[in-house]
């Protein structure tokens, strides 16, 4: 991402953010929302700064050691710059006095920045010490009504990567030190990859290698398959927690019979910094960037001839077709560019285009100026190329879907 | 905020935001977009952790004192949690090594949590040490040039306040430790503000008492008018920087004859979750929050009757009712609540909406029985209430503005 001018190093392991990233990032955010929200989350948004004592209280203030960024403010109080927000949300909820089963599930969650002190940052956004994650966190009447919550947060999760065109796995995982009974994650597979995966080639079974020995090779699940090694970038992990956190902070709600009762919670990180960095890294060739369609920064580039060209009379077409796209279509307002630098040559602007991964191109020519015009159209995603009508062209991206 | 639900208190300071809040908070960003955009604006988004070393360079790091959050990272290195960042987008702009003068003004900005260890954090989102900022950096060819960026500016500032419906004066103001030659304040008058303020009674003078002599009782612009006293909520503040900051981290682009030049720099605040706080300060009663039109969490509230009561047959009316003004009114999509806890009494449920400060909230009762039904409908932020047909509450609500 930093060879393609979308982010910028600062301190080891942070970055700049690029407006074109930006751009990505607010429409991945939307489509994140939406499946949160289609599944009964509502975002809310907690402090970085998290006090040492609810930390202490559930002993990752030790637990975590030098991943957690510690300070202290003026008056010499300890806190952490939360990596994940259990002990944070769990007491918000605690607060909550009036909680009835009637308001349950609850699923809270936030799209913000977290911090950690990674010892080797590296990759841009895969690994950083600051980036943006989707949290989410559920509190259900019982651990039966847990485990469906639970479940239907992994089919938001399956569904997200589908819309984004994205092969994911959902394997089992170890739960580390966020503690609980089940974990799953999610991973993009990916030859830089960091985790391994064993993957059954008969069955659904897949898993982290963390959570099995390291000499198994057969399925424990059918019995017949054996498991293939691969490697992955780990997008997505949700935890079953049970009372662990609820137990502790006391997280009750008032149950059928109107008696306190501690609720079963779950946990779900999206890593959003690093669905974007994994999905161009999954996507692109060594020449071109891809995005997944809906999270190309602008949908379209519009190129008008070189000035002094042959076709240079189509200057003027060029800027119609840009500003009747953005017109016409409203899904595309604000998704049309207009590449005026027309000092450079069409080749040099369309080699431009492929670095930033437009998924359409729009090359105005020659063709433009004869009696029936017609327009080259470049899909980047698709590799084709047309040659269209303007109406054909109309055609081709009133289909476009964007977020 | 805090006894209308909206926020939760976490550390002294440090808030959680609840739904509602995020909801007003992500439109109040999405205005705040289009003004930037529509001046030339891009959006980036800079680390939260920032080097000791970009803050030693310009004195800041001792300048600062207490209201800066130090840590160090596993590798004792030193850090800040940037409460805002003139020495990071500095640094990048001076790694733009091809950057020309074509490409200015440069007009970067973002919309993050920006920290700040205040003394005595007070009044919730108003004066706190964790909260949202927009802050802007822009890059300018030559002092005439950056005097216009600006204006600019100040003008975008000035529309975005008249949008919100809120009034807003623009100030006289010292630069404080940020430096520079010239600065406004942007002040909401409010009685618990924490700024004092000079406004002359005869010309458009006004100023900040810190850039005045405590004794000035006369106008120093119209020498006519005299200065009265009023307070205010600083909401924004702009400061013209010149090149104090380009100059120690060399940011210079190519001029005209191809030689390279320092840039001249302004840098211009915006307190998101201030705005919203003081918004609601200013513009609610005792009784009823009231929110600028365009950033209600949700724009409309329906009441169905309560169950058991005479007018019950109307429940489905209301349901009805619900989903045909988010059906019909695109722009009222995900803006309409239903408040189906119809155990309760609509007396009770109506000063909930009140509480939340719906700008609309629609009461059906026996009228919606009628042979021409009639809805009740509370126009909060006017006070006035109409009872209309079907027809006339699409009509209505029409014409509401959203963002």
């Amino acid at each position: 991402m930093q060879q393609a001018g979308l982010i910028h190093p600062s301190n080891p392991g942070c970055y700049y953010y690029l407006p074109a990233t930006v751009r990505s990032m607010e429409k991945l955010v939307r489509v994140i929302d939406q499946e949160m929200q289609a599944i009964g989350g509502q975002k809310l948004d907690m402090p970085s700064l998290c006090s040492a004592d609810l930390w202490r209280r559930t002993e990752r203030w030790e637990l975590m050691g030098k991943e957690l960024f510690r300070l202290q403010d003026r008056h010499s109080a300890d806190y952490c710059l939360s990596p994940t927000h259990e002990e944070a949300v769990t007491t918000l909820v605690a607060h909550q006095s009036t909680l009835s089963y009637r308001q349950l599930p609850l699923l809270l969650y936030q799209v913000t920045r977290k911090f950690r002190d990674e010892p080797k940052p590296k990759l841009g956004l895969l690994r950083g010490r600051e980036f943006y994650m989707k949290d989410m966190y559920s509190f259900d009447v019982s651990e039966e009504a847990a485990y469906g919550t639970y479940e239907s947060v992994c089919e938001a999760y399956t569904r997200l990567f589908s819309r984004l065109g994205l092969r994911c796995v959902q394997v089992q995982a170890d739960t580390g030190n966020i503690g609980g009974t089940l974990s799953h994650e999610f991973q993009l597979p990916a030859d830089i990859g960091e985790d391994k995966l064993l993957v059954c080639e008969s069955c659904s079974f897949s898993a982290n290698v963390e959570t099995l020995t390291s000499d198994q090779t057969n399925c424990p699940k059918c019995n017949i398959g054996t498991l293939e090694l691969s490697k992955g970038i780990e997008v997505g992990h949700t935890f079953y927690l049970g009372k662990k956190y609820s137990n502790i902070f006391n997280a009750a709600f008032s149950n059928t019979q109107n008696k306190p009762t501690i609720a079963e919670m779950g946990c779900y990180g999206l890593g959003v910094t690093r669905i974007l960095a994994a999905a161009i890294e999954v996507l692109s060739t060594d020449e071109e960037i891809r995005w997944p369609g809906l999270l190309a920064p602008y949908q379209v580039c519009v190129l008008p001839p070189k000035k002094g060209s042959k076709a240079d009379d189509a200057s003027a077409i060029a800027e119609d077709v840009a500003r009747g796209l953005s017109g016409t279509l409203a899904h595309l307002k604000g998704e049309v560019v207009l590449d005026d630098r027309i000092h450079m040559t069409i080749g040099k602007r369309l080699k431009d285009a492929k670095r930033l991964g437009y998924p359409y191109v729009i090359v105005v020519g020659q063709g433009a100026l004869e009696e029936q015009p017609k327009f080259e159209v470049i899909c980047q995603n698709t590799g084709e190329t047309m040659f269209l009508s303007k109406d054909g062209l109309l055609d081709l991206l009133r289909t476009v879907e964007t977020v």
